[in-house]
């Protein structure tokens, strides 16, 4: 039998993840709320609505908590892509989403939180304990669900505010406390074997079992990510002129779209650099942490500075080995400061591909298309950013995306094998 | 020096055509008037801010009017085509603009709006009678404009609610006329020379001018243009799957995109057909007039039918022998109904491409790249439809489309050769 | 009864035009013979089968005088368009025949000559009347078919040394005779009503028919056509930079693709001009016939003459006021050379959309899939070139290519409206 | 100082590996020998000429052991993606080359052995000894590459025969030794440390070092490569039709080209199943080894099995544990035949992406733009084909292709965890 202070607990955690959400997008209007400026964003209303989806689909009515669908449509419109639950809305087609309206996404919201209140605040005896135990496995999946949508939402709204010839930030300008810099430091790591993956206490995505033995040969990492400033220099350098230091796919890239910087970043005609952030354009601070590279971009610093990417495994035990603790998003300032020694400011890219771990099995049922079948043609990427929520940020999250990608939080940490 | 009175009545038709383009929005929220589902068609949020553009740019500005530009972005994004006043936000970009809101938008109209307002109520003598002539040309150009994004707006709106998954019509449900339907008579041209375009009194477009001479042979044309009721018949007989009926072209549309029936039909599960109008879903009612159809079925129809489609200046002669008054739209029923025996109702294709007619000259400066430079790969339209403004339904009207367009409310009439 | 040397006459002229096709493609390999740079040419293999296939299928095959096809899958691939006579191998993929053999090829074309040669020694009364009627017209149309590929095999094999990087020409150097250069006049056409299109005596094809009456207004037309000097300047005044001389289609053209001077020129190190030929790479000579331009090039430049582009039914009043002989190709030296004050160097675009006379009616059968199915989005060209076979150049003859295209002996003749 | 002996032998091993590749090529004539059918292949021309200009650009040139290129164009035009030594023709365009002829290319082949001949016959004291070092390391080199085109050259032939109408195969009719077959069993691993990678003795590529240590969980391994029969029932299961097995990108390729069984596979009439070879059509042999799949199809068909694809360590340290000896490729029936129990029928898929070894770096110069710059987005196959050189069949070989491909000769080996 469930105390009712546990279930209370629960409560308390999912309004809070709620109430989250919708504080990020408390500036945006409903036309802000509409615009999705290329397939790899999302509009905030269907995050917004998605998420909710979520607990509807999965946990009400996989359930049989309520009766019938909130409206017909919905499992069309707001499935992302889970096909063992039927047809869905093409991805690229998200922005057409004029009807429903916000107003009408927010009585959604309002009505499946109804039905979680009313399931948290059900004596607890009255389900029987199997269904309680897949209800609250749903349940913690949902909350952490929403919380990575959470990231996409601001990483989402920071492309669609610069993707429009206005620009208009969605948050005040940040008042940036000047953190102070740090040294970089190459740290070893112990040569033979550790142990990798998610461990015994709390959540964890299925991606991050079965927890596994690697061997990790003699490498240093560096202390902390990479600045602007360090990035600077590679592009005064020629960086994105010399191909012998891009992977083919990078050169590709960069030649055919003509890029010669991090995405965001533009030169003012003083000649000096600014970026965009979600709190407006601003001018670039050198000993900032380094943002909004590709994976190519990020090795090929790396190949110019003689050193590489750590392995996702190398990067996990050297973060057991920190005394960290998680930072994670605030809206005041969305944007990875100065250094600070330890990691959360960006997703570092690793130069390792996403696999299964060996044993790997994704979660029974539909809620399991979530993991495993993006793992081809896509690198890891660890730590967690300024954009990330703070319980997300641990040394066995592994995060995910395509090499191009630039619109995430993403830069880098230099390793170097000791031989 | 002008009289008071005819500002008066410049003004009052100028208020009354910028009220009516908002009402036909009325029903329309802040979502509904940013969706752009594709290329063709632009967001209603965008023709509200185009047309008080055009007034704000070739009128205010070009005469010195007001002093500075509403927004210094403006030109930017609310230019449609005009090269000779600077760079343009790409048309396949519209959809992105949540900013401005729609409210900022109202607020920009207003602002027009009052500066007009001001001009004509000036006490005349004021401005130099040089520049009278010129602003009063430009605002007959710039009404004449919004007229026309009216029928873009009703389009585009139709477009639009049709492609997202809910298709919520904007209108409520019609109640339709009952009209006659008429029977198809066959009327002769007078063999020999006509006179052809503009002449005279009232406005035209610089495409129907100048006003010249052509021969036409014995031929006879259509009473009323082709029913629903028809062309069903054509597609019983196999007339998508028939290669010879169609243009080289036209056939590779059809097969790969896998056309089988006009835009906006579809079959419903009893086997009877139904057509998406801006009030929803309604049952196709043979008797009315065919609509929704490209050039390429236009043609294949006629040619199915041992006909042709008319020249554009047999299509005039026609009209001018006919007892015609304008009909054109109303947002109690914005669908062609039952034929009427005159024209107005569709768009109606012909055989013509656009081209100039002879001694053609465009209009003098910017707003003369209005309409000669589409002069390739176009075909001509007559007549006007359900969602034209009455006063632009006459005769020498020279509407044109790119022929794959099926989003206009097109059809056509036949034609015969008399050999 | 047909007399036998009416036979023979026809045996000469066949045997001729298939022996004028070879001595065209006589330097070219086997693997020259194949090649295919891009989607609007074929390789001269596939012309070279082509035309036998043409005359084995509607003529041998549909007469029944022969009882099989010679290959079971010739039908597929090398049939062009003609959809009533089955499926057919995609026009992109003709540079993929490795098979069969150009020699392959050669036994083919044998194959085919020697059954009409048998046909036309047939005593002529063994086959019946109607039969021979029906014989000759589809000979006549195969061997003005055949003609017509000598000059496409010419236009793309100029295309296809063009596009490979060692650039090697067909033919060898040609001296140039000096022609003398003509001044610019313009030739006034009598207002009123003309006769145009094809006239009883004479092969013509069906697009050229029927004979019938327009109204031609005040015009007058250049005496030559423009040359390449004239075009230079032009360019020179930054023809290629204004965008209000172009349609808005011909813009993105040229700014798309980057184009800035006439297809197959190009800039030497010194800053002057030479342009590719079938003779291999060539200084420009001002005098020298215009060619290579596509519709858009041809207008905009005849708007910055404060010109246009005559019409087809101009074009056609004006030749037959001329008194022009056929002037038609010569392999010593395939180029428009200086002007001479009659048409026939390059094909000369007009202003008329391809499209058909009044009462037109294709070829009964399959062969009337040649010119009806292309009439839209296509534009006349009158004249003929320095390509084409000389009986192809006559007052009526009507070519027909898209706006865009460049790579065919294209240019122009002036012609400005009397006001 | 060198031994004459030891040239010797390494010169007759040249002209082994060149007359090897002749022998490929020899039922080819110029026209097969032109032909690309898409972008991955590239024609048997091209790889003749391209494998000579490595020997001729990296040895002959770079030691200056001639002194000019032997045409100025080939660098340009027989480069693969070398961006060290100049501008490159664009893959795509490889099928464009009638020029050089055939017979040129041969020429140039010869050209470039006379020169090698002169060098090993060279009394080995004229030339210095470091130059000696560094001429037989890019003569290995090129010999290793030029035995990595033969086969290429046999999947190329394949799929152009393939892509054209005629589909006439370059071998002829194979007799195929009916070989027995194998019952699948499972071999376990011996959990631990590994060594993984090239290790001292014969040559090995860069991408194969450096030898490391690597830490193997319990797993066990199929005895032999997947068959023919065991895909069919995973087909007759409704496997193409089974999302849930299907990672994402996979599903997407499978549905967007409508694949349903591997490449070159086709059903006939009577409802049994037969597959394309360059020897021909063939009916399939249950038997046999299965060929011819995607990554995304090997991983599908494993999952459905409950199983997985093995790792590229574990395959490694699987095939040290085997008796194995090399077999490769045999012009008298290119084909994977009945199973051996051992590898070198078909390249075996492995789960791993295509990454540096720990300490990697590729080799000096512009000859290491050969494997480092392409990992990323590929997969590693082991083990070698039937179109492999047999010396190029080892446990430590890795090959590598995007998960897409299925022109190679792929197919799978199921690995499994013990948990």
């Amino acid at each position: 039998m469930l105390h009712d202070e546990t279930l209370q607990r629960w409560l308390n955690r999912y309004l809070s993840v709620r109430a989250c959400t919708e504080s990020i997008c408390a500036p945006l209007s409903e036309e802000d709320c509409m615009i999705q400026a290329c397939e790899d964003v999302s509009p905030a209303k269907w995050h917004l609505a998605h998420t909710s989806w979520f607990f509807e689909r999965f946990l009400l009515r996989d359930l049989d908590l309520i009766s019938a669908p909130f409206h017909p449509r919905f499992d069309f419109i707001f499935n992302s892509y889970y096909k063992g639950v039927g047809s869905i809305q093409p991805r690229p087609q998200r922005g057409l989403l004029a009807r429903p309206r916000l107003e009408e996404v927010m009585v959604y919201r309002r009505h499946v939180d109804e039905h979680i209140i009313n399931l948290l605040n059900t004596s607890s005896d009255t389900i029987r304990r199997e269904q309680w135990t897949r209800a609250l496995n749903i349940l913690e999946i949902g909350i952490q669900h929403e919380q990575q949508h959470q990231e996409l939402l601001l990483t989402d709204m920071k492309y669609n505010a610069y993707a429009q010839p206005l620009q208009i930030a969605p948050y005040p300008t940040a008042s940036i406390p000047c953190l102070e810099s740090r040294d970089l430091n190459w740290i070893e790591l112990p040569t033979g074997l550790h142990h990798i993956g998610h461990q015994a206490e709390g959540f964890a995505f299925d991606n991050a079992s079965p927890h596994h033995i690697v061997y990790i040969g003699p490498v240093v990492l560096a202390s902390r990510p990479t600045t602007n400033g360090e990035y600077m220099e590679f592009m005064e350098e020629g960086g994105y002129q010399r191909s012998e230091l891009w992977l083919s796919e990078g050169w590709n890239q960069i030649k055919t779209h003509g890029l010669e910087c991090p995405f965001y970043w533009q030169k003012t005609t003083d000649g000096s650099w600014q970026q965009f952030t979600l709190h407006g354009w601003q001018a670039l601070d050198p000993l900032e942490t380094l943002c909004h590279l590709s994976y190519y971009e990020a090795d090929a610093f790396a190949r110019a500075r003689g050193a590489r990417l750590p392995s996702e495994q190398e990067w996990e035990v050297w973060a057991h080995s920190q005394d960290w603790k998680p930072r994670g998003f605030d809206l005041g300032n969305v944007q990875p400061r100065r250094a600070q020694g330890i990691f959360g400011a960006v997703w570092e890219w690793t130069m390792s591909s996403y696999s299964p771990y060996p044993g790997y099995q994704p979660w029974r049922g539909t809620v399991g298309e979530y993991n495993g079948k993006f793992m081809v043609n896509q690198y890891v990427l660890r730590g967690g950013s300024c954009a990330t929520p703070p319980d997300h940020i641990r040394p066995s999250y592994r995060n995910f995306f395509p090499p191009h990608a630039r619109w995430q939080f993403s830069g880098l940490r230099l390793a170097k094998d000791l031989l």
